[in-house]
């Protein structure tokens, strides 16, 4: 059972966001993450949409946590990027059982307590304590962006 | 969030041998199931260590739903079939953040959570009532098995 590869993505951005108050960028998150920077760039937008992201105008210009997305749930994030999807595929894979099945209920429910426990955990429970600093060193130290000039805000 | 096709199966074919103490045979399975014949046999080779299933010897023979399988619980066969992986790929994508992540530790308790609500079903429960012989007649449509033999136990 896994998670979609765009709400790993999505969850991994919205820590590492969250870690710091000042702007990054598609490209800084690309290399921070090692992640494709094409698909950073749909998550970015999607965040955006979900108000976990808002727009950095400017010539420093970016993306940033949000100042109220740290309320914001882990458990709205994997919604937002799962959607309605189950975890079995009834209907696209034609299972000739769904007339008479039990499961797909029972399913349902345990996926119920799943988002459940997610919904519980804020954005900001993620980066609380000394996780938040931890997580910045790591980009930093990934993709030098430790070394920004201070006026970048950190 | 997907299960795995194994598992899938794995879940069809405990839930339409649990309906029916008939025996069956992979291939009825993959009929019936609309799968393929090869990766039912994998599935049911499985099925068989883990408990759920039986051989059946002798001309008419196949697997059957193991007498005591009803007491087994979804929970338990999506353990054996998912195996101890998480939700996401923190080590096979190398994900840089993973020594300050929170994350990962609420993934497995939303994960625990899902695997606890089907830790609490039995494979009976699903063919309790009129879902077992509802199950049977769709088995038994897709495929003609409705109109094996008398002694064949239906």
């Amino acid at each position: 059972m896994k998670l979609n590869q765009s709400t790993d993505m999505a969850l991994r951005i919205a820590m590492l966001t969250a870690a710091s108050p000042a702007r990054t960028t598609v490209d800084e998150l690309a290399t921070q993450l090692a992640l494709s920077r094409s698909h950073v760039a749909k998550v970015v937008q999607r965040l955006q949409r979900i108000g976990v992201l808002v727009t950095v105008r400017g010539r420093f210009g970016g993306v940033a946590f949000a100042e109220q997305a740290g309320d914001l749930t882990v458990g709205q994030v994997v919604r937002a990027f799962e959607g309605d999807d189950e975890v079995v595929s009834c209907e696209q894979s034609g299972c000739p059982l769904i007339a008479g099945c039990r499961l797909r209920g029972e399913l349902r429910r345990a996926q119920a307590a799943f988002l459940g426990v997610l919904d519980g955990v804020r954005l900001n429970d993620l980066v609380d304590g000394p996780a938040g600093p931890l997580l910045l060193r790591i980009g930093g130290l990934a993709s030098g962006a430790g070394e920004r000039p201070p006026e970048d805000g950190r």
